[in-house]
């Protein structure tokens, strides 16, 4: 993915704008989303994962300016166990490094549509077809992703403490699902030259709320640690984002502990305290908040799991298949 | 312009969403880059002008999300007589909005690649080869956009004062004169089936530059009030801008004056009074630097003008190149 940036030019400032766009991509991550393209590539048959690669390298891309400009959102400190891009340089530097890395993510994706110089008329047009189809896949889900976080935003903007966990799912399942689970999955497809199947999508939504659900838990883990984790523990809370967990908190707490809940989570991020956080915490723990999360990405996972076996079941490409099975049975059962 | 970008959905925050996308294509505005596509891709020779209009909307488009971003990023109070979008919604809202809209403007280039459904092989090829140069096109102008807005902004994050007029130029080429006018006579020319050439390209360059650096002359004319900017006049000030006026300044006060204009120009824009801001113009008209401006303005427009004249010789319409080219002696002369 570092290749697809630009490695810099004669301007030094203008170098410096290079590297801050290769400091992200340069934190390492688990690089989920490109893995499971190319897995599900070769699974549906793909004959070669030359174009594969380059669609797994752009969602990666995607995935780190998504994050530079969610940080600015969220008022994040923490990116991966570094400061948050926004804090090392200001707001508006990195908020124009985030929109260059946009850029550079279609730019490598519209290198799909160029074919070896000598290429035959037919393969010409074959290539603008299946070029077609990925920046279709792709622009589908940037789209969603930005409306799952329009959501999540606003909610906490509008100050909504009313949103059931129906909401929240659609919220997750636009803001993550897609592009950690379902967008790879299908582009896979498409890059094997299939259209991906509705079982397929439903699937992966399923698993994608699931990843979303834990990583919303894995916030809240503050006893151990977690150093894998990277992002500020209790930071949901400190941003007040509405969760699973708070859903379940204000629709089961007696009265007056929905009124302190909503109290704390109502005031600006920089008047929120530790202690107050870390009694939000404690009340959403004697609730069983956290414990009716964890069974619900457990029955999201189960059911995501056995329905992508199935709409996997026909996949030219068994051996494969199964491997993307194992690596998803990770992602929805994910610890870190 | 408003027809590619989403109509809204079920869920009432999505609609809200779909309609903030709609607030800056919806204020008007000059539409002067689209027009310029549309002018050159007709004196250019192009057949039939619809792919220029996708085009002319997707760089209207390609404007407004950039001000939604940059006005977050200068801080900017207002945009054409209304208040900026991260006033009315919070900076979090209005920057994700901004990477909606990105989005949109790339989908809707993407719509280039699909041609009738019955079109022959040979016709789907030139398709996507002329969709695969605008692109190209495309991806560098938004490139260079955002390497010319790293330079603006990191000047004034770095506290620089010792910016120079060719760096200043180098700057306003890459921030402005490519997307408003160099890349829309570009893409005019390639939408005709045409390479564009060097010469073009350096004479709109020259047209751009004069058309940014008469926009900073005007940011400072309060007087008589000049309504139809639209931008809070002397917000470059207030901003600590760098402009051709403020090297000019610098590099001909005494060493006292140049003291104080940095002095008032280092503190954040929070803090700098009008009263500070009218002293720094009163210094900049005393010491000829407005006037400066204007003339490097003038000497630009005019070489822009008769060296583009030159480029158009050749243009296969006629009247169509001519008509371009008033329209360009306007923009590089513009008065509001």
């Amino acid at each position: 993915m570092l290749e697809a940036l630009p490695a810099g030019g004669d301007d030094p400032e203008l170098g410096r704008f290079a590297k801050l766009q290769r400091d992200y991509p340069s934190r390492g991550g688990k690089t989920l989303r490109g893995r499971l393209v190319v897995l599900s590539a070769a699974a549906h048959g793909a004959p070669d994962l030359a174009d594969a690669l380059t669609v797994a390298a752009a969602l990666e891309l995607f995935q780190a300016w998504v994050l530079v400009h969610d940080d600015i959102e969220d008022g994040s400190e923490e990116r991966r166990g570094s400061p948050a891009l926004h804090r090392l340089v200001g707001m508006p530097v990195a908020l124009n490094v985030g929109d260059a890395m946009h850029v550079h993510m279609w730019r490598l994706l519209h290198g799909l549509l160029a074919g070896p110089p000598t290429a035959e008329t037919a393969q010409v047009a074959a290539r603008a077809a299946l070029a077609t189809r990925v920046l279709e896949e792709f622009g589908g889900m940037v789209t969603r992703t930005a409306e799952g976080q329009h959501l999540d935003l606003a909610w906490v903007e509008d100050g909504r403490f009313d949103v059931g966990e129906a909401e929240y799912l659609t919220m997750v399942r636009l803001k993550t699902a897609w592009y950690t689970v379902a967008s790879p999955l299908r582009l896979g497809a498409v890059l094997a030259g299939q259209e991906p199947s509705p079982a397929l999508t439903s699937a992966a939504l399923d698993l994608g709320a699931a990843f979303q659900v834990r990583d919303d838990v894995l916030n809240l883990q503050t006893e151990d640690g977690s150093p894998a984790y990277g992002k500020e523990a209790l930071g949901d809370l400190y941003e007040g984002k509405r969760t699973l967990m708070l859903s379940h908190l204000l629709a089961s707490a007696h009265a007056d502990v929905a009124e302190e809940v909503v109290s704390a989570l109502s005031r600006p991020r920089a008047q929120r305290t530790e202690a107050q956080a870390l009694q939000v915490l404690a009340h959403m723990r004697e609730h069983g908040s956290v414990a009716h999360a964890q069974r619900t990405a457990d029955r999201l996972a189960a059911d995501g799991l056995s329905a992508l076996e199935a709409a996997l079941a026909g996949a030219p490409n068994r051996p494969v298949a199964a491997a993307l099975l194992g690596e998803l049975a990770d992602v929805a059962d994910r610890t870190s």
